[in-house]
């Protein structure tokens, strides 16, 4: 990281002085970036027998960070993270970033370096580049990055493909993200919730494992948990023209999560269903072949995977609840507009 | 365009409401989209012959646009014509776009649609599509484009490419949006002043000109005309190691933009060497081939282009004056940072 005095405002640097610190920051771009940071458009070599996958995330002080509970290598590395969850959930890899700043003129450049080192930690960790983007003047923070993405088109998951039938398996555990947020919001980000703070700071995206489990040939539908578990179900039921049934007993549940739940006073099951930010994967699988994918998440190492429901015929969402009676489920996702 | 009551808001339709009425509104996408909006990420095919262009641009209001001096079909078209005007620098042709905008709750539906119906023109005129983004809330209308695009090796146009001897050849007439942009601003926006206005408001990006002018095979390097002719000239000289001799005579200029300048009481050369946001293209070429590409591009039949000067071996940026003297040329450019 280049060594700076504190003070030193983004002003002092203009907007080409930063351009060109950056590019030396990201460092240089692989054999396949012909022309990076510095022309009209980045040039990039595409494998002509892959898809090209595009996602694109748009962050914005005081709406989805506070900066107040969030570091500024945190959040570059959350910002980057959404985007490359959206490309494992399309069963692909990610290949070239462009990160669009607005910031005010008096950001301090070792804010804005520590952003984009949060950033380059992610793009490195999954392995591609940071190779563009722009910089402008702005009110508050402003965060869009764009994430280029590769995919076999034999490993392609789209949201469409979950057949009546199908199991739906989950990543990871749910609710963590929504518990660490509560937690911090109320002061009591303890550290024996770590994992939960972690989560909601520093999310994982499940990038392997989601490669893994497109390589069993298994996986019908895929989704990040970014909305929430009822709210992106219902995502991907939708797209899929299917329903859903799902146990609520076999939804994963950290022990920290409980913990917190009680702590907080709120279900740890709503958590679950309801919380955002998760950046698990929700899946449809071949239920003949679920523990196929199971074992294919697992064998990376990192979390496991579990069966959480069955995709079925009619188009409405289900829970079995704890005490064995079937409801509705409650379909509640974060919505810019409609919660002003 | 879909109809709607001028008072529904956005908050009535809620994120996800707002992304299916515009998925409708942009209609459907061509046969190398295999999934668009509504998916985690876009997939797309790109024929693997060519390179990949990536562009991203993002516009803040009060920052880059007032609201008061523009409409939102003509900022829609502006801040796409923006991101094909970078695509047409490279000599390459845009393909897909992504458009995440921030806006606040209280925005009027009939805004929002007025602005995807101004980027739609602008997307069908250059035959592409939208086919993603990010909807978020804000405080104040952010737009962040990416632009993907596809270039034949054999017609990129980097920057880096201009030597010694090489013709400048800029496209247009330069100054035209300077002068509109002050037109505007001090209330003198007059019917005879509609050119300048225009290339203020709904800049024409130079997609036909440019890949006639690569087709020649005779440009060495390029690049449009943002920041404006100085500013962007150095750009060109820094990344291909050389530097330039512009002529002041040879720059060329609109009767409007002649008369507006009188009325304003600044130097129409002025506007036409440090006023930004022309969109035209300034290409190092073959001077011994100058006049195929002078040739090519007026072929399509909407503008010309000119000989403005030389590329030199001395690295430093010069200007011969009317009265035949040679100067060091002033650079300036907008700097989002350097002028807060």
């Amino acid at each position: 990281m280049i060594e700076t005095p504190h003070r030193l405002l983004v002003s002092d640097l203009g907007e080409f002085g930063l351009i060109e610190r950056w590019a030396s920051l990201l460092g240089p771009a692989g054999a396949d970036v012909i022309a990076g940071i510095g022309d009209d458009a980045a040039v990039l070599r595409h494998k002509g027998s892959e898809l090209l996958l595009v996602t694109t995330d748009m962050l914005v002080e005081n709406v989805h960070f506070r900066l107040d509970l969030i570091s500024p290598e945190q959040l570059g590395w959350k910002a980057m993270a959404v985007n490359v969850s959206d490309i494992a959930a399309m069963g692909g890899e990610p290949a070239f970033a462009f990160v669009s700043i607005g910031m005010p003129a008096h950001t301090p450049v070792s804010f804005a370096d520590a952003l984009y080192q949060g950033m380059k930690q992610m793009a490195q960790s999954a392995n591609f580049y940071i190779v563009g983007g722009d910089t402008v003047g702005a009110d508050k923070l402003v965060i869009s990055i764009a994430l280029t993405g590769r995919v076999e088109e034999k490993f392609l998951a789209l949201r469409s493909g979950a057949q009546p039938g199908d199991a739906l398996v989950v990543t990871g555990t749910l609710g963590d993200s929504a518990a660490g947020l509560r937690l911090l919001l109320s002061g009591k980000a303890e550290a024996r919730f770590q994992r939960c703070i972690d989560a909601h700071l520093t999310p994982q995206p499940r990038l392997p494992e989601a490669r893994a489990a497109v390589a069993t040939g298994a996986v019908r539908a895929m989704i990040d948990l970014s909305d929430g578990l009822s709210g992106d179900l219902r995502h991907l039921c939708a797209a899929s023209s299917v329903g859903a049934l799902l146990s609520e007993e076999d939804l994963p549940l950290s022990a920290e999560t409980r913990e917190a739940a009680r702590l907080l006073g709120v279900s740890p099951f709503e958590l679950a269903i309801s919380g955002g930010e998760d950046y698990e994967l929700l899946m449809a699988v071949d239920a003949n072949r679920a523990d196929e994918v199971l074992k294919a998440v697992s064998s990376v190492g990192r979390t496991r995977a579990a069966r959480i429901g069955t995709v079925q015929t009619a188009q409405n969402l289900l829970i079995r609840r704890h005490s064995g009676e079937t409801v509705p489920l409650a379909v509640s996702s974060w919505d810019h507009f409609a919660n002003p």
